[in-house]
């Protein structure tokens, strides 16, 4: 049997499921036997040295199997990760066994110490880590080879014996997760905290931008109404609005970063060593010497990358782009339709129809973002990136520029070649709104519907009408390898930095532009969280520092906005009026106003410290105490080789 | 006796005197020899463990000392101050007394395995780490207080009863040096290796940066002589001059980032970390506990600081700027007064009258920077900052900003108020050629031929016609001591960046400013060299990764360049002939090159990667490496852990 191996586990009551692997139906005996194995075997002998059960149902053993750890292997686990607690006197140190006394809630027999997304995030980091030793393939499975170093659970991964590897929700956590967050209607902060400890940092910090976000634009939005309740055109009013927003989005970005590094501390991640890179799964190419590891490895000419990506990815890049414009020539061809049919008959449905244009349009965007997504991850993945973030960095940059010209180029082609501020505003209300509602009904209603109908008929097959509580672990098993994959928050930050140009690039021909992200961005944060507790599998967490390259695009976003708020101003009829005589003042002055105001971002930028002073301090603090534990180590050091000098 | 306490110095002929130790004349017996004292004694009792030795000359003892170590005190002190040497592996690594053999040129016999210039850096590093132990003030001088953990060096400096430290010139060393470096008239690249093992990494990175530039500039210079000689004066000509240095000045400043990152691997100092820092000398406030460290030390409040920065300095430096266009409309009226005489009386004279005004006022901006200089030393010094960096940065950020306007406030007046282009290229020509001058005997004719006179003298008292080689180390230590002291490259860099800026700002109006530049700076590279080895004492080696702030500030003016360019284009008689219906169009088209040329600008910084390819695999190496043996660490106390849990 399988427990056989487990010499840690010694009462079964202990075993405490955590990280479910689900293998492929009629999966070789051999292989089951080796892959158990390996999993339970010492440390000392290549093995991960966790715990294992088969999941037995009614219908017997199927491929599942649960994995757990016991607790002192968790908290070694911990120090191999390098996780950061927080120790007794409220300072962050990276955990040690040895030193694990120090640390706050430490108890031998506390073993809430780690939450469990960090256990789950420890299983994953120790299953990933179990490299094979001498085996040349994977037993049973002659073309699925293997070489000394390579990851077991990815090539088991990408030869398909291994369906998936996913950590299991906690039933009563997640209950009560749910509650305090969406659970009841309330105005107050999300329960942060808690979200990072069920679903990560990654997760949390993605809801905590969203946050911080949402309340960074109330500002906005609340100037922006009287302007439009008010009809407040005249160019003071508008000139004094949209220095404010081109101000305050620098101030929020920066700000962020600092709001970013108080969560992060607390969190611990901000201290967190990176860990060396592995090539990513997907990664193949013929076996060599890495330079670096010196460890034999599939390696791929970087020549032939750039090849790749210049030859192919880039040209497919232009066509998609040449491909979208000519979508929005044609966008101004039914405009001019409707716009002629509205002037023919008008009536109340002609006047509707003014807009069908523009919503047609939004749902077109939409799809060919959705299509040109999968494109792009085609592309990027055939590129055949080494490491991950080399990876994400090519599909983030082309998923972007797409998006950014595909969302955009119809207001930029409205506002400075037709000069139609009408239809700008029209335009841009419509797509702004239309592309909300249909994010948030593609991204969390309807997978939550179908979530829904799915569960139902499974209950109906199980012949029970249990509540959610109730269920037995195989039927909880069972309905959980069924929901779909989290796939990470990118589409969720796509998702805000095009909000954020709707709302920073044009915003001073549409003020409420504002309101209607942060009323977009309540809800999202419900369907959001919805999303996350009963549609989706429960991710593993990823420890994180900051939002990564979003900060760059967000603040790129702002800089191109300055620069479009600046022309738009200048070509509004009340600020040409000032300049009765001279167009050539009107246009040096805009260009002088720009600069000013682009000078002033960045000197913001130089000049607000990225982290607050507490947090600075914090960090000398532990740098201070490293290299004096460091010059203790020499000195003591030096003391013993002059004693023996002295002695000899 | 001294020498009875040093027990490491078994052999007098062993002992090399690296650094000299001035004290004031009549320091208190008991003064003396506690300090002395403190430098020998051992480690564990709180001392330096170096060598000291009085200097005894004809006149019987006077108060100079000279400090030496031995081999192995001088390794063990390698180690403590994290040097990185190269391995016999051709990699770099941090030196450790355990791993000395696994170094390149590493035998125990092998005296030269650290350069001179690293000893006399860890005798000092070694020196001013004396920390106070009990005492509360130093020995013989109630009045200079002391607590635990201050810095006696510091300290004695401070009050005046250390007159100063230095190290000693080698000789012979010296010779062979300034003979490779200077000696000969030859075309070739600069001994920077050698300068770096005699002077250390950031005068050996200035002499690097100062010749990568004027290398740098020698494209411009090429393209720009015939623009000068054949009068190239039309439109496209013209634009592509400019834009050819606007992408040409990104490019060098990015690749300077690079060819940086391979000198300052070679010379370890890339992978040197960094060590905390201590208060800076003059810093001075109660007594309180460093929430950092823990440590009792002075405190001054942040608050009170930035009170003195904002109420007193940014209006002192604001006056500054003012007067400094005071002067230079006066400038003007000159310029006004020598026009008109020259229109009334034309002659040879006359038209020789007219270079007068640029003269004068060239002059006059090189003695205000001077005067100003000055003043932002002692007002930066009077805001207490705490840490020697924000003291420097306060420094330099103050003394950019007034030189950047003192020297080109009338640049720009005359380009984008007057429009006056003749005038502009002739001012430019004026004010470069004679800061060049005037800065080239500041600082380094003017010096030497005053030590050459000193020199002379002192020769002659000692009534011996020596020559410099068989001079007695007493005779020596009596030269070096009287010589002036190097402040650092803070004056230099500044030098440079000035002549970046005219270079750079105008560039398309005055295209022979490169070729005045190269020459300059030709020269420069001989001048500061002699300045180097002949005017100054021998300066302290400072490790140093990069150029610093300076890389920033090079930035920045490239940046303002693309502008003023830009608009000098947009004003040329030949491009405004371009649009002759519309000036508006002219206006549109220039800002839109104008935001062209900076965006391809921040994309190439952003795209060029800062370390060259194969030092990126060097340094992933490393970190893989010791991310290895952290696990190795790990993994073995873990088995150590099991192996306990198993048998216990």
């Amino acid at each position: 049997m399988v427990e056989s191996w487990s010499f840690l586990d010694t009462a079964e009551s202990n075993f405490k499921p955590l990280v479910v692997i689900e293998l492929a139906k009629g999966t070789k005996e051999e292989t089951i036997e080796w892959f158990t194995k390996r999993i339970v075997d010492k440390k000392a002998n290549g093995g991960a040295q966790l715990l294992i059960k088969p999941l037995v149902t009614e219908n017997g053993v199927e491929n599942i199997y649960l994995v757990g750890a016991s607790h002192l292997r968790l908290l070694l686990g911990a120090e191999a990760v390098g996780l950061v607690k927080e120790c007794s006197d409220n300072s962050m140190r990276t955990f040690t066994y040895s030193s694990r006394k120090t640390f706050k809630h430490y108890a031998d027999d506390n073993h809430d110490f780690l939450t469990m997304a960090e256990c789950q995030y420890i299983i994953k980091h120790e299953l990933e880590n179990l490299r094979a030793k001498d085996e040349k393939m994977i037993p049973g499975y002659p073309q699925a080879k293997l070489y000394p170093g390579k990851s077991i659970v990815r090539r088991l991964l990408t030869s398909g014996i291994l369906v998936q590897i996913f950590p299991l929700h906690d039933r009563e956590e997640l209950k009560k997760l749910s509650h305090s967050w969406y659970g009841r209607v309330k105005i107050g902060y999300q329960p942060l905290d808690d979200i990072r400890c069920y679903f990560g940092e990654t997760i949390a910090l993605y809801f905590g931008f969203l946050e911080y976000f949402t309340f960074a634009l109330i500002p906005m939005a609340v100037i922006g109404i009287p302007y439009y309740v008010f009809a407040w055109e005249d160019y003071d009013k508008y000139v004094m609005f949209a220095t404010f927003n081109l101000l305050w989005s620098t101030v929020i970005l920066e700000v962020w970063k600092r709001m970013c590094a108080i969560l992060t501390y607390r969190w611990g991640t901000l201290l967190m060593k990176r860990q060396f890179e592995e090539p990513r799964p997907g990664f193949h190419g013929v076996l060599g010497i890495n330079p670096v590891t010196g460890r034999e490895e599939p390696m791929y000419s970087s020549i032939k990358r750039q090849l790749r990506i210049y030859l192919v990815s880039l040209p497919f890049v232009c066509l998609c782009l040449y491909f979208s414009l000519y979508v929005m020539m044609i966008y101004f061809d039914l405009e001019q339709w409707a716009l002629d049919y509205h002037k023919e008959n008008e009536s109340n449905f002609s006047s509707l129809m003014l807009y069908v244009p523009s919503i047609i349009y939004a749902v077109v965007i939409e799809i060919m973002n959705l299509i040109y997504r999968y494109a792009a991850e085609f592309l990027t993945s055939w590129e055949n990136h080494r490491l991950e973030s080399s990876y994400q960095n090519h599909l983030i940059l082309k998923v972007l520029v797409f998006n950014f010209l595909n969302c955009f180029a119809s207001l930029f082609y409205i506002a400075f070649v037709m000069f139609d501020m009408k239809l700008l505003r029209q335009s841009l209300a419509t797509l702004l709104i239309t592309s909300q509602i249909l994010n948030q009904f593609a991204e969390s209603l309807l997978p939550y519907w179908l979530q829904k109908r799915y569960n139902r008929r499974m209950r109906k097959r199980m012949c029970s009408a249990k509540t959610d509580m109730d269920l037995s672990l195989a039927e909880q098993i069972n309905m959980e390898k069924e929901m779909g994959t989290y796939l990470g928050t990118f589409d969720d930050y796509l998702e805000l930095f095009l909000q954020f140009g709707y709302v920073s690039l044009f915003s001073c021909v549409y003020p409420l532009a504002a309101v209607f992200a942060v009323l977009n961005n309540i809800t999202e944060i419900y369907s959001d969280a919805l999303k996350m507790c009963r549609v989706y599998k429960r991710p593993f967490a990823e420890p994180t520092a900051n939002i990564g390259v979003w900060q760059l695009a967000f603040e790129t976003m702002s800089v191109i906005s300055v620069v479009t708020n600046c022309i738009l101003i200048g070509m509004s009829p009340e600020v040409d009026a000032l300049f009765p005589d001279s167009k050539m003042d009107l246009v040096l002055t805009v260009a002088l106003v720009e600069h000013l105001l682009l000078a002033i971002k960045f000197i913001m930028a130089f000049v607000i410290p990225d982290k607050p002073r507490d947090i600075q301090m914090k960090l000398a603090k532990l740098e201070f105490e490293s290299l004096e534990a460091l010059k203790q180590q020499v000195r003591a050091f030096q003391m013993q080789l002059h004693f023996l000098l002295i002695h000899h």
